[in-house]
C-alpha cells in the first residue's frame, strides 16, 4: 500500500466553519507536545479558562473546553443537566434546535418543542406561552445563532423569560461566540456551549462550555449518574479545577489546546467589542457586494447574523457546480444549505480570522465571475 | 489581562502517553485547514480508513477514528453495542477494566465482573467459568494492554472463548495498537478501540475504532436508540462511509486527522511486524538498564508489555521529587502510578516514535543520576 503525505492546498474558508485560521494559531498547534499533567501545561489550561471566561463574559468557575467537537459540548450540557423525566422546552428554528430535541430525548427528558420557521428568530411570545403552559419546565434550550439559517435569536430576552419561570437555560453559542455580543453573566445564561472552529478561528475539535453556579448545583444534586462517563462534568471538574492536585480523567488533546490558547490570546488582544465590530463591518461590505450581484438574504436584516450570511441560490444556478468551481479554481469554500435549505441556499461565513476585507472582495468577485460563465 | 503565547519546552515523553511525536507528524498537523466536507479531505479520510485497517489487521468496513480521546472511543463501543438489560462480562485487572464496568452500568447493561490482581493478565479459566455461569452473556469486555499496570492479556484466547459462548467482544487496545501484535480479524474481535497518542505517536484527541460485521449487525438491530447522539455510530457511518454522498454529522477535527494520517503512513512504511519488533528490542535494552539500577518489574516477564514498563519505586525514594527532577532538569517525563499503584510504581513508556535507542540511554542514565543525589 503506497499512500503519500497529505498536502492540502491553501483554501479560503468562507463556509459555516471550520473558518480561516490565523498562521500563528497553526504555528501554536504544532509546538512540541507535552504531557497532559505537565505543570506547564496545567498552567496553560488555567490561562485557557481565564481567556474563555473573557470570551463568554462570565465569572463562572466552570468554564472549560470539552475535548471534542461542538456536538459533544451540546451533549455535555444536556446529559449533565437533564435527569430522566425533566421537562425541557426546546426552541426549534433550524437544524441545531432539532439536534437539541434529539439530545433531550436521548437523555431521558421530556421535550416540549416551540417551532419557528427556518430563517426566523425564536418567537418570544411562543416561548412565554410554553413556559406558562408548562410550569414544571426545568430547562429552556435554544440556539443563539442558528448555523443552518443565519438567524440570531434574542438570548438576553430568552434568558430573562427562563429566569422569570424558574427554568435554567441551555444555549447553543457555537456560531455566536466572539462574532456577536454574548454576555453569559449579564444575561443570566446557565449552560452555554460553543465550538473552536467558528468565530474563534481555531482548529475544529474542541467545544468551549461554561456552567453557571445554578447549573453546577443541579448537576451536583443529581439522583442518577450522568449517562455518559466521558462527558460527566463532575468527573471532568477534577481535571480542570484549579484547586489542589489534578486528577486524571482522560488525556486532553494537548496540541489542539495550544491552538485554542493562541486564538483566545488573539481575541483578547483585539478586544471582544472590536471583534464584534469587525464582523459587523465586514458583513456590511459583503452584504452590499452580494446584493449588487442580485442575491437575496434568507434572514431579515434585524435578526441577521453578520458572521453567517445565508442567501437564496438564484433561479437556474447549479448549486454543486458553482461551489465546486469556486473550490477548484479559486480555492474558495462557501457552504451548502443544510437540512431544508439544501440546494436552495448558500451559507457564506466570515468568521474570526476569516472576517477580513480581502476575503470579501475575493468572494464577491469570484461569485460574479463564476456565475457569469 | 496579559497572557503570552505558550512556548512549551521540548520534552521527552516516556510516560504512559501522550508519547513522543515524530517531527513530520507535527508538521502534518499544522498544514492549512480545509473544510471537513472538502473532496480532498474526504479522500484523505478514505486513506486513514485503509491505513487503520492495516494497523488493526482487519477488513472491517467500519474502521474509523472517533473525533475524541480514547475514553470516548471506549464509550462509543459500549453505548452502541449494549442495549438496556444486556449482560456483559467485564474483566477487571486495572483502572481501565473498572472504567469499562462504569460504562456498562451507565449504558444500562448488567455487569458481571471477573477480577484479577493488578499487574496480572486476565485469567482465562475465570472468564470461561463466568461465561458458563452466565449463558445469557451478550458481550465479553477486556483490556488487551492495561495502561495502568503494564500487563498484557491474551486477546486471541479471550476472543476465542467469547465466540465459543456466542458472545461479542469489546477490546481496549489503547496501548497495544502498533506496539504488540493485535490481529482483529484473525482473533475474531468485534469492537476494538484505541488512542492516537500511544504507539501510533500521534497527537492526543482521536480514538481509532473498528467494528466487525457482527457488531454492526447488533447495532443495526437495536430496539432502543443509542443514548449518545455524538457517539451514535449509525449516524457517524453516514459521514465515514465510502458510498455516495457524505452526510454531515459533526465537524471532524481536520488537523488532528492530518496528523493521524501521517503517523499511520509512518507505520505503514515501517511495517507492523517491524514496529512490534522495535518495541520489543528497545524494551529489552530498557529492561537491562533498569535491572542494573536495581528496579523490579511489577509484571512478570511472560505477560509484560514492552511498550509500558511498570517498576516498583525503590524504598526511600520520593516519587514526586524524582519525577519533578527528571522533568525540570532533563525535560524527561515518566509516568506516575495510577489507582492502587499511585506512589508505589512508575510507568515508563517507550511507545511509537518514543521507542528509540537514545531515549532509553537517556532515561536510564538520568534515573541513575537523579536517584544518586
Amino acid at each position: 500500500m503506497t499512500i503519500q503525505s497529505f498536502n492540502p492546498p491553501r483554501r479560503i474558508l468562507m463556509g459555516p466553519g471550520p473558518s480561516d485560521i490565523a498562521p500563528q494559531v497553526l504555528q501554536a498547534l504544532s509546538r512540541p507536545t507535552v504531557g497532559h499533567l505537565d505543570p506547564l501545561f496545567i498552567q496553560m489550561m488555567d490561562e485557557v479558562k481565564q481567556l474563555l471566561q473573557y470570551a463568554f463574559q462570565t465569572d463562572n468557575d466552570f468554564t472549560i473546553a470539552v475535548s471534542a467537537p461542538g456536538s459533544a459540548g451540546m451533549e455535555a450540557c444536556f446529559v449533565n443537566l437533564i435527569e430522566p423525566g425533566d421537562k425541557v422546552i426546546v426552541c426549534r428554528n433550524g437544524v441545531f434546535g432539532e439536534r437539541m430535541r434529539e439530545n433531550v430525548i436521548r437523555a431521558g427528558g421530556i421535550a416540549v418543542v416551540v417551532d419557528d420557521n427556518w430563517g426566523e428568530a425564536v418567537c418570544l411570545d411562543k416561548v412565554e406561552s410554553a413556559l406558562k403552559a408548562h410550569p414544571d419546565t426545568k430547562i429552556l434550550a435554544f440556539v443563539h445563532a442558528e448555523t443552518s439559517t443565519g438567524a440570531r435569536s434574542d438570548a438576553e430576552a430568552l434568558g430573562k423569560l427562563a429566569k422569570q419561570h424558574g427554568a435554567l437555560t441551555i444555549v447553543d453559542a457555537v456560531t455566536s461566540l466572539a462574532g456577536i455580543p454574548l454576555k453569559v453573566d449579564e444575561w443570566q445564561l446557565d449552560a452555554v456551549y460553543s465550538g473552536s472552529q467558528k468565530c474563534l478561528s481555531c482548529v475544529p475539535g474542541l467545544s468551549p462550555v461554561t456552567f453557571s453556579p445554578l447549573a453546577i448545583e443541579k448537576i451536583l444534586a443529581r439522583r442518577s449518574p450522568v449517562q455518559s462517563w466521558f462527558l460527566d462534568q463532575s468527573l471532568v471538574l477534577g481535571y480542570w479545577s484549579g484547586k489542589g492536585k489534578r486528577s486524571y480523567h482522560h488525556t486532553a488533546p494537548v496540541n489542539s489546546l495550544y491552538a485554542l490558547h493562541e486564538s483566545l490570546i488573539m481575541l483578547n488582544n483585539e478586544g471582544l467589542e472590536n471583534a464584534w465590530k469587525r464582523h459587523q463591518e465586514v458583513h456590511n461590505k459583503l452584504k452590499l457586494g452580494l446584493e449588487d450581484l442580485g442575491f437575496e438574504f434568507v434572514v431579515k436584516a434585524d435578526v441577521r447574523l453578520p458572521q453567517l450570511n445565508t442567501v437564496f441560490i438564484p433561479q437556474g444556478i447549479d448549486d454543486a457546480k458553482i461551489r465546486g468551481h469556486l473550490l477548484n479554481h479559486y480555492n474558495l469554500e462557501i457552504g451548502a444549505g443544510l437540512g431544508s435549505f439544501a440546494g436552495k441556499a448558500w451559507r457564506i461565513g466570515i468568521m474570526g480570522y476569516g472576517a477580513r476585507n480581502e476575503n470579501v472582495s475575493l468572494c464577491v468577485k469570484a461569485l460574479e465571475e463564476v456565475m457569469a460563465q
